[in-house]
C-alpha cells in the first residue's frame, strides 16, 4: 500500500513548520499588543450553527461528518430510497468542518455571553475547511488568522486595525499597499446614480475592476439591466476624488461614510505607516454582511490575490438570537502570505535552522562523554544534539552537513580525553576546548527562547 | 434557534487557552532544547491510512467525512438495499479525521523519506478525534503531544526521553514518578513462568494490578485458563527485586530487557533528576506495537490516570511499506496535565493577565489623546486597551475590574491637559504624570516576548 493524503491537504516539513510559526507569531503578537485575546473552538461544529450562513455555495462546500454507529438506523427512507445525496444528508450526518472562523466567533459569543465583557475583543488562528476544488495557492484544509472586536461602534477600533495592519507587515518586512473604504459609500454612489435597489448587483459588479477593467464593468452592468445613463454615473462616482465625492454624494448614507473615513483619518493624525494607506472607492468585497467600514490589502513584491480582508458588520450575532451587536474584524490570509514571502526571499534565514550543536562520537565509552556533555550544554539552553549511533564519523559528518547544523562537536578524537574538538561547520575552523570552556563558551551568547 | 457545540468538543476562553499554551510551550521548548523537529499533518486523513491501525474498536470509534457532492451515486447498492451501515462506509467516504499522531507519523516517513535525514526526531502537537463516550475528563476532540525518533536502535535516545520527561514536569512545578519497564522483560517473564504463549494475555492482566490489586489479576488468568502454579509464578516473578530478576530470568529476551535498563542508567549516570525514576515491572502499556522500553507518568500530587505514555517499537512504518525502522517515543497526555494543574493549583497566576494598561476617556478630544498615548507605549511593546466608546467613567472603571487590568490610565481628568492619571487598581493608588514620563515608566520594564 503507497501511503498518500487526501488532495487539497498538506504535510509540513519542520523548515515549513518553522516559517508558518514565524508568520503565526508576529500576527500573535501584534493582536496582544492591542489587546486581543486568544479563544479556541472546536474543528466539528453542528451542521446547525453552520448550514445557511455561507450561502447554498458555501452549504455545498461543508465537510460533514459521518453519525457513528449505524447511521442508516435514522436515515430519511423517502431520500434513501430516491438515492437523493442531498436529501439524505442531515439525517445520517449532525456534524461538520468549521468552513471559516467567523460564524463560530458569533456562535461563541452568543453561548458564553455570560463570560465575556463587552466590547470584546478577540483572536483565533485555527484551520478552516473548505470543499473547493483544489489548485495552485488553494487548498482544502487552510488557516485563518482573525481578529475581531464586537460590542462597540467606534471608529477608533478601524483606526487600530490599520495600524495592526501595518505593523503586521512592517515585522514580516513586506511592502503593501493598505486599501480602505465604506460600503455605506458605496450605497451613497448607488443612491445618487439611482440604482439604490440594484447595490448589491452594482457592487460585485465593480468588485471585478481589478480583474476585468471598466470595460468588462460596464458590460457586467448592462447584462444586469442597468441603462447606459445608469452606468455612466455609475462610472463617473466611482472615478471621484475624495474631495469631489463629498460634493457629489446625495443622501445621508453616503455622507456618513465619508464622515467616518474622515474620523478615522482623524485618529491616525501624524503617525507614520511603513506602508501606504489608500482610500479606493472601487474597493467592494464580496462578504454581503459588512456595513461600514472594509478593508484590504495588497502586495506590492508579488502579483497575487488580496493578503488581508475585514471590515464592519452591523449584526453579525443576530441570526444566533442576540442581535444589535456591532463588530468589527480582519482575516489575514496567511496561506498566501508565506507564498509571498518565499517568492519575495523575505523569510529570514535563521528562521529555518533551531540547532545550536551536534555533538558526534565513535566508540562507547566517547558517546557516555558525550552525553554529559549534552545536558551542561542544555542547561544553558543549548539546543544541542547527541548522535545517538555509532557511526563512522564520515557517515556522522554527512548528517551534520545534512541537517545544516553551525557547529559539530566531536568527543574522542582530541589529544587528551578532557578535550573536545568545536568545528564550525561554515568556516571550516576547528579548535580543542575542556567541556568547561566549552559551555562557557556557549554561556557567553545566552539563548533566550 | 440556541447555538450549542457537539458532545464531546469545547470552546476556549481565552484564561483557558493561554493556560493551555503554556503547557504547550514547556513542551515545545524542551522538545527542541533535545533537537526534535516540528511536523504538521492534516486533519483529515484517507481512510485507508486510518482503518485498521488502531483495532476493531478503534475502527468504530474513527470519524468519517462524508464525500462531497452526490455521494449516493458511487454508493455500494447491495450495502444500502440492506441498510448495512458498515458495510456501506467505504464507499461514502474516503476520508476520516486523525485519530492520533502516531500512525499519520508512519505514513509522513514513508511519504517524506527522500527528504528526510535518518535519524529523524520528530515532535508533533495537534489535536485528534475519537468517538468515544464523552465523559468527565474524556473528550472526542482532544489534543495529543509527541516526540518520536526513528531510523535508531540507541537507549542513548530512551536516556533522553527520561530526561526530558523529568524536564517538562520540573518546569511545570509538578511532582511525578516516572516508570520504566521493557516489554522483553515482561516476555522473560512469561518464558520463565511457561506461559510463552500467552504472553499478551498475561500482560494484559498484569496492566490492570493498578486497579484490580493481585487478587483481581490472579482471577484475570484464572478466567484465562492459566493453571493455578503458572499464575503463582508469574506473580513471584512480577515481585522480584532487580537483582534477583537477573538471577531468575531464563531465556536470551528478559536477560537483554535488564541489560537495557542497566544501560540507560549506565547513560543517567550521576545526573539528579527532579523526579524519582522507576523500574517497575508490572508496567505493560496496552499497545501492542511497544517491542522494547515502555514509559508511564503518575501524578504524585492528584489522583489521576498516567500523565504520559511511550515505548520502542520495533516497526512501525512496516504497514506502510518501509519495514525495520525501530523508533522511540513519548505523548504527554495534556487533558490531564491541564487537569492536575487546575486541581494542583500550579498555574502560574501571570499566565491568565497578559494586558499592561487600559487607556479610558470620557470625550472625544481625550480620546484623541489616549490614542496617541497608546502608540507611543506600544512601541514599547507595553500591551495596552484604549476603551473605544465614550462610556460614562464608572462603566469604564466596571471594565477594568471585569478584566483585571493591573493599571488604568485616564485621560483628561487630571488638572493639566498634559497629564494622565496612572491608577494601580491592586492597591487604588494614583500618580499624575507626563505623557513622557509615562511611557518612560514602561520602557524602564522593559517587556521581552
Amino acid at each position: 500500500m503507497k501511503p498518500s493524503i487526501p488532495k487539497g491537504t498538506r504535510d509540513f516539513l519542520p523548515s515549513q513548520v518553522r516559517q508558518r510559526h514565524y508568520i503565526f507569531k508576529i500576527i500573535r503578537d501584534v493582536f496582544e499588543l492591542y489587546a486581543y485575546q486568544p479563544i479556541e473552538t472546536p474543528v466539528m461544529e453542528n451542521l446547525q450553527t453552520l448550514t445557511g450562513k455561507y450561502g447554498a455555495e458555501g452549504d455545498r462546500l461543508l465537510f460533514k461528518v459521518l453519525n457513528n454507529g449505524d447511521f442508516l438506523s435514522k436515515a430519511d427512507e423517502a431520500a434513501l430510497n430516491d438515492r437523493n445525496s442531498q436529501g439524505l444528508v442531515s439525517s445520517i450526518s449532525k456534524r461538520g468542518l468549521r468552513y471559516d472562523l467567523t460564524v463560530p466567533f458569533a456562535r461563541y459569543v452568543v453561548m458564553h455571553r455570560n463570560d465575556l465583557t463587552m466590547p470584546f475583543k478577540r483572536y483565533q488562528i485555527q484551520p478552516v475547511w473548505r470543499a473547493d476544488r483544489p489548485q495552485k495557492g488553494r487548498y482544502q484544509e487552510f488557516y485563518q488568522c482573525d481578529a475581531d472586536a464586537i460590542g462597540s461602534e467606534s471608529l477608533l477600533l478601524e483606526a487600530e486595525y490599520i495600524m495592526m495592519i501595518d505593523q503586521v507587515f512592517d515585522r514580516l518586512n513586506l511592502d503593501v499597499e493598505i486599501c480602505i473604504n465604506s460600503r455605506k459609500i458605496l450605497f451613497g454612489i448607488a443612491e445618487t446614480a439611482g440604482v439604490t435597489d440594484r447595490f448589491m448587483e452594482m457592487t460585485m459588479a465593480v468588485d471585478k475592476l481589478d480583474k476585468i477593467g471598466w470595460d468588462g464593468v460596464m458590460l457586467e452592468l448592462e447584462k444586469k439591466e442597468f441603462s447606459a445613463a445608469q452606468s455612466a454615473e455609475v462610472k463617473r462616482l466611482f472615478s471621484l476624488s475624495l474631495v469631489d465625492m463629498a460634493d457629489a454624494l446625495q443622501g445621508e448614507t453616503g455622507k456618513q461614510g465619508l464622515a467616518e473615513i474622515k474620523e478615522i483619518q482623524d485618529f491616525l493624525g501624524e503617525i507614520t505607516l511603513r506602508n501606504s494607506l489608500t482610500i479606493d472607492f472601487t474597493l467592494a468585497r464580496g462578504l454581503n454582511y459588512y456595513t461600514g467600514c472594509i478593508f484590504e490589502v495588497k502586495s506590492l513584491e508579488v502579483e497575487i490575490g488580496s493578503l488581508l480582508g475585514g471590515g464592519r458588520y452591523a449584526d453579525l450575532t443576530g441570526v444566533f438570537g442576540m442581535p444589535g451587536l456591532s463588530g468589527v474584524g480582519i482575516s489575514f490570509g496567511v496561506e498566501r502570505i508565506y507564498d509571498v514571502l518565499v517568492e519575495a526571499g523575505k523569510f529570514p534565514e535563521d528562521v529555518t535552522s533551531e540547532l545550536d550543536v551536534l555533538i558526534i562520537a565513535t566508540d562507547a565509552e566517547a558517546l557516555q562523554r558525550g552525553f554529559q556533555l549534552a545536558v551542561a550544554l542544555r542547561s544553558q539552553k543549548v539546543k544541542c544534539e547527541l548522535y545517538p549511533d555509532l557511526a563512522k564519523m564520515k557517515k556522522q559528518m554527512k548528517y551534520a552537513n545534512a541537517i545544516r547544523v553551525p557547529y559539530v562537536v566531536m568527543v574522542g578524537v582530541a589529544d587528551s580525553v578532557e578535550q573536545f574538538i568545536l568545528k564550525n561547520m561554515q568556516s571550516g575552523e576547528q579548535e580543542s576546548l575542556s567541556q568547561d570552556a566549552l559551555v562557557q563558551r556557549y554561556s557567553q551568547q545566552p539563548k533566550f527562547d
